[in-house]
């Protein structure tokens, strides 16, 4: 291996980088083990170090021991071709677009179908009122089988709601809000039953956590979800730590998906290596089988074959691909699914929002003066660089984030076309775009703190007790 | 591939040899796919016939689509020397040894420790009887920490027993009794609790068997398992499919123990492909997790750090020579072992029974006349070819399968011994020392019969309830 190991390191691939990462981490584990001289010790621990930027600044991850760049291989089908290719995979969203992931190339890549207007006005006519602005302004953007649900609907044949978590913090930002917020509006106008899962025994298993943290982030995010405001006689949440252990139908359901996948699916749908850990490889048939009404027996009634409708970020679908691959196997019905966008980072949508960077997302701890300082600091504006130029050519909202985040959270669909055509002529500049996020964001996570106020740990309690709702199966 | 399958099969490994099963299998499939001629496709059918018969005479094995002779490659670490080495793992044991396996070599090669006249003694003082004649006899040969249990038992501190049983079927056979009989006389002679896992998902994962099947033969086995005579305020049967939706606990120890053993690592040691199931992959952690006391909160109050002592067959050791690995690693006291050896088929003790041939084994249903006509026709005689020579040359009770069975159900020293002197001069024929083992084996198997009919579905579920036992911790 070259001394510096900048100088033909452009030219790797993501996965060759990854391979000399491994190499020098290694290199520098026995040289440590050999007592070698300090000195020596020291360069190679600088190499190291240089070649863990190096895979940084190009695959926008942290190196992480045993977790290759897999993302790449994943959404290519198998071909290398990065460049022009977003990464999405239920760990890693990226791309060089700053508009964002392409969602259309998605669909096809992904082999889901587009959510167009035909299918947005049978919804219309369905629920027999206008559909919610994530539907209308392309948030939630594609699905596979919503026609079968609406089908099912029209005959009164009942479905459920299933949606989930991982929980793998205690602080949730605003971009997590929107599956819920989707989902209790689902839930609202269909009226029917809802399953919320959250992974517990997934973090545990992905980050460095003890078992005890990540049940205590389940119920702790389990109180952000039911601030949303979730009928407690139609919703059932669930750590998997807790019902697993509570439920003999889930567990027969997680074994049956078990029975039906190969490591070489889970390999070439997730990317895991020989090296991950059995319980990674395992862990998709814990996400699979609540698409199984059988795996809530209090709930149905025992009954198995009521269908199951899936609203989640696109992320997430690899899970569910799989899922509908087994679901014919095992006797049961295919899960439809609804999939939304990603939530984009305040730095700009060439990735989503995450926890682990503070000053990428706005919290739902926030306070009104952190949400001004967050959006007014690090929204990446499509605004222009003088305010001259801003007023002779207009902004560009394609780009501009605090205009994306008004798109999902400024629900007055008049006012948000009249801030993109005075944003787009110029007439309106960036600081007052942001003044009327801001304005919009600090009433909303304060609302949802004082919702979140009134959850307490009794009502969490009675939401995560396996029960039957107010429906008969 | 060569027309005739025979010509060249005998210079092919294992392996090989269930490569070209497999392909021919899918050759097969194929044309059938493609409706294929009759004639072609009856052709290939009759080459696949003939290249199973070819691989089961080689291997000893069925060939089971997706299941490699792994067994090779696991007890040779990766060695090939299949020739001079004994089979063993937790779906084949094989040799070529009419004695049966080499079981010196095998603690070799697991690296357990002998059961030695020293440790005997010391089990002797300890408990203030004679120990059991499993012991006596060798066929309890191996351990792991047994000293630790004692030094633990002497000190007053409590410990506990695990054992198991996969229910692949309804029929048990009498050697499925020997590590319950074993097990209930160090549950009397230690007083400590007993826990009995069943599992009934392994079965599914492995066999072709629903799971209803698979959970229906749990509770069948348990009433020939509760037949040993377990004490009902000491013992907690579980069938996994049950269990795992009964205890947080459970499930929380098996998945630490999965997020700490890589795919790599069940590879290396069951052999495992990634043509494998998940379910496969991530079971071991099932079979692991009993081994902690943590799994049954409700008998040792949460505690965690409670020893546990497995009475098994050697062949179960690669599942607990893992989980002792992970033991440390997830804070918990690595699980001390009993190994017994295999109990012979009728027709010899190169392979241990199997309930899939009627005829290798004395099932606990059978009457006593079929009982004698097994042992007289099928049981593997070391007496010579005719009377003649046998009263002149005598017999050879290493390889008698009928003297092996009295060894292990024959409990009067001094008789065994006269019977082995007899034999051995001639004095005592095939047939008078197979009319000894009918007469011990039909009372035994009609006593179990008797006191089998007295377990009731509704003791059954007693045994199978979580509960607290006659025990405090």
């Amino acid at each position: 291996m070259a001394d510096s190991p900048n100088c033909d390191l452009k030219s790797l691939s993501p996965l060759q980088l990854f391979e000399r990462v491994t190499e020098q981490g290694e290199k520098v584990r026995a040289l440590k083990a050999g007592k070698a001289p300090k000195d020596e010790i020291d360069a190679a621990v600088r190499m190291l170090l240089s070649l863990k930027l190096s895979y940084k600044t190009t695959t926008g991850q942290d190196y992480q021991a045993g977790l290759p760049p897999k993302d790449l291989v994943l959404i290519n089908n198998g071909t290398t071709k990065e460049e022009d290719e977003d990464l999405v995979d239920p760990w890693n969203v990226q791309t060089s677009n700053a508009k964002g992931v392409d969602y259309d190339k998605l669909i096809v890549r992904f082999g889901s179908s587009k959510i167009d207007t035909d299918l947005i006005n049978r919804i219309e006519r369905a629920i027999g009122q206008k559909p919610h602005h994530f539907l209308r302004r392309g948030i939630f953007f594609s699905h596979r089988d919503m026609d079968q649900v609406l089908d099912a609907y029209e005959n009164k044949k009942p479905f459920y709601l299933y949606t989930g978590r991982g929980p793998s913090s205690q602080a949730m930002h605003v971009g997590h809000l929107i599956p819920f917020m989707f989902t209790k509006w689902l839930q609202e106008v269909f009226d029917v039953p809802l399953v919320i899962q959250l992974t517990d025994d997934e973090k545990y298993l992905w980050k460095d956590m003890t078992i005890e943290k990540a049940y205590e982030y389940a119920r702790e995010n389990a109180k952000d979800i039911i601030a949303c405001g979730f009928d407690i006689n139609k919703t059932f949440i669930f750590s998997d730590l807790d019902y697993l252990g509570t439920s003999a139908g889930f567990y027969k359901n997680i074994v049956k998906v078990q029975k039906h996948v190969t490591f070489n699916q889970v390999k070439g749908i997730f990317g895991f290596t020989d090296s991950d850990c059995i319980g990674k490889i395992s862990f998709p048939a814990i996400q699979a089988a609540p698409s199984f009404s059988s795996s809530f027996p209090q709930i149905f009634n025992g009954k198995e074959n009521i269908q199951c409708l899936i609203p989640c970020a696109i992320d997430q679908d690899p899970y569910f691909r799989m899922t509908r691959d087994v679901a014919p196997r095992i006797g049961q019905p295919k899960p439809a699914l609804l999939h939304s966008v990603f939530f984009p980072a305040l730095q700009g949508a060439q990735t989503k929002m995450s926890a682990s960077d503070p000053n990428s997302s706005i919290f739902l701890t926030d306070t009104p003066k952190q949400i001004k300082t967050k959006i007014n600091k690090h929204a990446f504006s499509g605004g222009r660089d003088t305010i001259e130029e801003h007023r002779k050519y207009g902004g560009n909202c394609d780009v501009d984030v605090s205009f994306m985040y008004l798109t999902f959270f400024l629900e007055d669909d008049d006012r948000l076309e009249q801030l993109k055509q005075a944003y787009t002529s110029g007439e309106l500049l960036t600081g007052e775009l942001k003044k009327v996020l801001i304005e919009t964001m600090q009433p909303l996570v304060a609302a949802h703190q004082e919702r979140r106020k009134q959850v307490t740990d009794e009502i969490v309690k009675q939401f995560m007790t396996p029960r039957k709702l107010a429906f008969e199966f």
